[in-house]
């Protein structure tokens, strides 16, 4: 079935039409495609372009095909070019000469391009609300394990004392910015495409503000050239979603880190964790793994459409219809990391002791016997350079800082007390200056 | 000169020092970090850190590196590992003792943040206005040339006839979008890091409000560990640019081919166009060609970015000095490809006439037959299937449909009267309809 | 169904399993999946690790499992972790105890790693078939048209007179590189991994020669880690996948080019084009535009992968599962392209006549004028600079070089005399020098 | 200085100039440049285009030239084009006439062509050297360690027992198919493209078999159109680099982990690691992080001139400028990450008591309990399903497998009896089997 055809002299070759189909894919878009021809129904229907009666009939008709397909009645499928072509058809099966009357004044360049929107915006709503759940998550987390000191790294080797709760904190910060991305992405994207028809708009005297208000847009699109062509908000939320992704991505760094034996500052539960087929003590971090590694996944679909959009002419060239596949593919995979890292966190075993050890090795506070030198007057590019070397005699000698005594310390400087001790004491240390921010 | 060291037994390598270096390119970071540092003197004064007449000879030597800088008189180069350790020793080189007191506080870790973000807004904007002066020369080309009509293309065929002014008020439309993106990429990043230290805050009691506001910015981050090691506006900002390469890209395609014979819409300036070394007659686009090409380039930086930041555990990580190089490549890319086009676009010349001829082939006015044959009464469908056998008719016979008579056009329906010519004239069309927005 | 499990406590939860499951993309390696396992269990079987009436017991399951799988008569479904868990499953179902010692010295990792390359071998195979197949589909179509002229171009601009045939040569040239290329690649990848087990072989002696040989491989893998761990050859694929693509690309965007009413070069077939819903008179150049399209798709799945590789430490980890849908679909997409390019060629029309045309406007032979007078004398350089200039006058006089008479070629320069305008003629100008190679 | 401008009336803008001129990069090409146009005048004096006299002095004043540039005193700058418009103007300004006949029967775009492929093959031999430097250390570090034994991992889990020159020779055998991979891809670029001038060769009688083989090419290219618009082996080397990038980087990634307080596995020598300008103890892995940090940049590279690239029609355009920034960046790159780690490595220091401790935990000898019960008679299916319960009774009791007695292990399975205890302890296993081929 085709919606054009009539200046054709041979038909189409089998191979180009498994070619050129995309029902396999957008399917996916019923609901929105119907929902876009109901508000269009009802425009051509209050601009007179309908009859009351066609609306009624029209409107109906859609509605049974989208029950049918909810229910399972209708399976999207065969030789139709698009979702579009097959509703349509559907439609005309129903309704004969009045079916063929949807498509006037529309084409499938603005339906594809409402649908898409629609499209995008639900799921990028959902995605928010995956967002804050998981940002509720790591607040629980870190609430629960309000107490629990370990060692914060740069450069992965252990830097200064940091709270686990903090830890957690940066990942919300991060989580924070993706969910104001993500609305920024929608706010420009809130117009509707519907009414551009092919690239030109129509001779009809259609009502673009009537179809935009219905489907929960701002407003209709500035521009009809522009409102079939564009795809940048797809590549505007893929490229969001890639900086989710980065963000998990960099949290499952940690948790396979900190799962492993050298580590050991956590457990992930039995039931996000794998085995191995021939190693029978093997518990894997598969979940965190899978998240990592589909990050890459989520990449490859920026660069893909960002390629694919690359030097195309106006207004709509066949291309576009690559934007989908990528686009689905993108947002089934960050809803389903979110959930699954969400999870994960909720039954995540943490290790308070090894992390409370962990920040004994390590000169975590030598950097607070830096500040002890400058409190007492020492430049502190001085006192940096004068710890140094009090860290190297450490290592030598397999102490501590704060095993030192103060005969060791006083060869280094004068400025040493006793007061030293306290100062740089691991969990007093989180009780001065901004440091409190931490607690 | 290095900022650290104490704690190091042997010397660090040759090799490994040019391979550390960031000195041949943070450099561009001078003024930023200037600006940072003198924020940080004052706040470090006011909250009694450091004395008053320390704070006053420190910005004084701080103002004079700038002006030596600045006026060339202090050429930033030697075995510096950053522009950071660079300002540090040449403030010590002045001052002695007091300028080793500037690090008080504060780590490379969020100095090169801060230093990072201010370059990013300043850059941003300088972006933003040159984003609109392309948008005022689009509107004045558009203007200048308001009563041209053109072939509006989809899939690069001839499809329905628009005004050439409307075609370009596509691209402002993208053009908006775009300088959106930036406004609300700033919005998010517009916290600062300053006062994070390394990654976990310091003892002193700092106020992080007094420089962020110092410094312009809303407000301090709310996390240290994530001040210090998020990279995500670079990665937005990278994005937005690789939309507005896009947009670029498309217009370049346009002009490209507009400028070729066959089209023959546009001529390009001499001055941004060039000849061949062999071909004497060849006059190239290549302005148009060169942001077309360099699209790629930016889109490279950023995937490059986005990979490097992958799996990153917290906090700072030395990987993320690999952030400036493709940042700062693609801000000039962006720039000079936004004043390029404004530039050329200036001193277009468009041929009107061989875009008018363009209109009268390739039944531009096949939509409106329909159209007609709708208002007649028939179904859209069936109207759109009629009009296809029409133009197959009309190819065979090598004629326009404005040029078949009444009676060969009843042929195909019987709702044809003499009102069809008049109703698919190709200037009437565009006085039709919301076909009206294009004038 | 799980091949692991014995050392948890608590089930996997469903997210997880749904999360985690490999089966509904990892199924298309049945086939290899089976061979791989016939190999290992002759070898288990030669190396005395299996009875010789328990090999012929597997052998025959095996045989018959792949049976019902190619009838249809066995689905593969379930929540199976995997292809190899589903086989191994249904093994056990049939043989009981028996089946269970098919994974003797045997992980997953090298299996998977086995099949992936047997599955690599077999379509890289196949695509070179294809690339050969396009070949000569080009080569037919270029001695087809052997007597055609054109254009050629750079930057767009006609530049030189060349031959319709020795334009498709460049895509030989091009597509015998890409040959070579996926040749090359095989040839690396050609060591198999079977018997590196999960990463450090296994305590039985094993026979790895046979393993490798069975399944047509040349050798095994030097290094069990690498052998199990190591996806290069995906990666290299893609690669040389991608840049097929963006051969093919290139083709597409010329017959775009050429299709349009502007050049006019060429007609795509009715049974590779569509049409518009909405604009009766359209006829596009979808598969052209869908190749086009498709190369930013292979594209994202070379950097997907690279992406997901990155930093991976040894020996195998779960990320590297994300390796699979990418390399599948570009196969696929690689496959579908290479092959309706080739059918759109065979049914292309080409204007012979609007080629030539086209030569004789844009000073084609400007060139061949500074080639003119450098046989009489003059300096190349200034040969070119004159040259420059009768074009410039002929573009204010609108004539073509051809046109000028003697008297006005002498105003420029008194080496031309009679012989100049046989020396310019486009078609001899085919018969000098190195451009006879043209013909 | 233009090589061009016969026919232009009016100058090139100075944004234009700047924004075209690609010297600032391409100077990089002069001893190609010069080595190309040696070759190319030996040919036209062999072919009686220039005088015997005409060669002999444009052959002195090119070695002249650099000469000139070898020794600093000509410093290559100003506002020409392009390499190639500099080192002709240089020409011109000593030969005056007979300089200007350089440029016979050549185009710039097979000019630079050849000058790309000649730089790609010198690097890429360099590259190559690199790369076996580096097998070298890693083999040396190996044999120095040869028995010093580690855990082996899987999922960063410890898996089983594996040598540490075992693990090392795994990145040997990806450098070696990272040198295959580059004389391949050398292999297929080995076609000269000099003489195929603009795009469609020349009328002059020249010897392209003379140029390729005076330059070291097996042959000269079988296409003009394709000679100057190839840029294959570019894309293909770039993608080679990344995958050499790839395996530094997740040698690096396991350097780095090595190096953490947590595994303290190895020592980074203090030449290549850094400092923190604040906390005075840390010793930064910074080399390992940079290199990794770089795979980024060399990826984008790659995925630049990809994109560059797509659906750019035959034959030059200028776009392709646009390789040459990314190319010579990501050799420098690549060749610097070669050396860095080569030199790291060489300085590196093994804890080998480290390394043999951690084997001890994790039960590394959980697969060969689970041989051991197989070679008793058990389907190993079963016998992984068994030893997994043990696990998980030794997790619970905190003992190693050889820590229970037999009593114990009785409980799991009648099968055990003494010899399981010399059977699973860590060194003997690696003598059994395959596995011998570890040591």
């Amino acid at each position: 079935m085709k919606l054009w055809g009539g200046r054709f002299a041979t038909a189409e070759s089998k191979l180009m039409e498994d070619f050129n189909s995309s029902l396999s894919f957008d399917k996916t878009l019923y609901k929105q495609d119907i929902a876009g021809s109901v508000a269009h129904v009802k425009m051509l229907s209050k601009c007179g372009i309908l009859k009351k009666d066609e609306e009624y009939l029209i409107l109906s008709a859609l509605e049974e095909i989208l029950q049918q397909i909810e229910s399972g009645s209708l399976t999207i499928e065969g030789s139709y070019e698009d979702i579009h072509s097959f509703i349509e058809a559907k439609l005309t099966e129903i309704l004969a000469d009045i079916g063929k009357k949807l498509h006037t004044a529309r084409s499938r360049n603005d339906q594809v391009a409402v649908d898409m929107k629609l499209y995008a915006k639900e799921k990028s709503n959902e995605i928010i609300i995956d967002v804050q759940r998981l940002i509720k998550v790591l607040k629980e987390l870190g609430q629960k394990h309000s107490n629990v000191i370990m060692p914060g790294y740069t450069h992965m080797q252990r830097a200064q004392v940091i709270t686990f709760k903090y830890h957690l904190l940066a990942y919300v910060s991060m989580l924070e910015r993706d969910a104001r991305r993500l609305h920024n992405a929608m706010d420009i994207l809130d117009e509707s495409p519907l009414g551009c028809c092919a690239l030109a708009g129509t001779t009809y005297s259609i009502d673009r503000e009537f179809t935009a208000n219905a489907l929960g847009f701002s407003k209709p699109v500035n521009n009809f050239l522009d409102g079939v062509s564009d795809r940048d908000y797809l590549i505007e939320l893929l490229s969001a979603f890639s900086i989710i992704m980065m963000h998990l991505s960099r949290l499952c760094e940690e948790l396979i880190l900190w799962s492993t034996k050298e580590f050991n500052f956590v457990q992930i539960s039995d039931q996000f964790a794998t085995g191995s087929s021939i190693m029978p003590q093997k518990k894997n971090p598969d979940a965190a793994e899978l998240i990592r590694g589909k990050t890459g996944r989520v990449y490859g679909s920026l660069i893909s459409l960002l390629t694919t959009m690359k030097s195309l002419p106006l207004a709509y060239n066949k291309d576009m219809q690559e934007d989908k596949e990528p686009f689905f593919d993108s947002v089934d995979t960050v809803q389903a990391s979110l959930k699954v890292m969400a999870e994960m966190l909720k039954t995540l075993k943490v290790n308070r002791n090894h992390m409370k050890e962990a920040v004994k090795m390590g000169f975590l506070n030598a950097t607070e016997v830096a500040d002890y030198l400058v409190l007492k007057g020492l430049p502190f590019r001085d006192a940096h350079s004068l710890v140094g070397k009090i860290v190297l005699y450490c290592e030598e000698n397999q102490k501590a800082i704060e095993e030192l005594n103060l005969e060791e310390l006083n060869q280094f400087s004068n400025y040493f007390d006793e007061t030293i001790y306290d100062y740089i004491e691991y969990e007093n240390s989180l009780d001065k200056g901004i440091k409190k921010e931490m607690k």
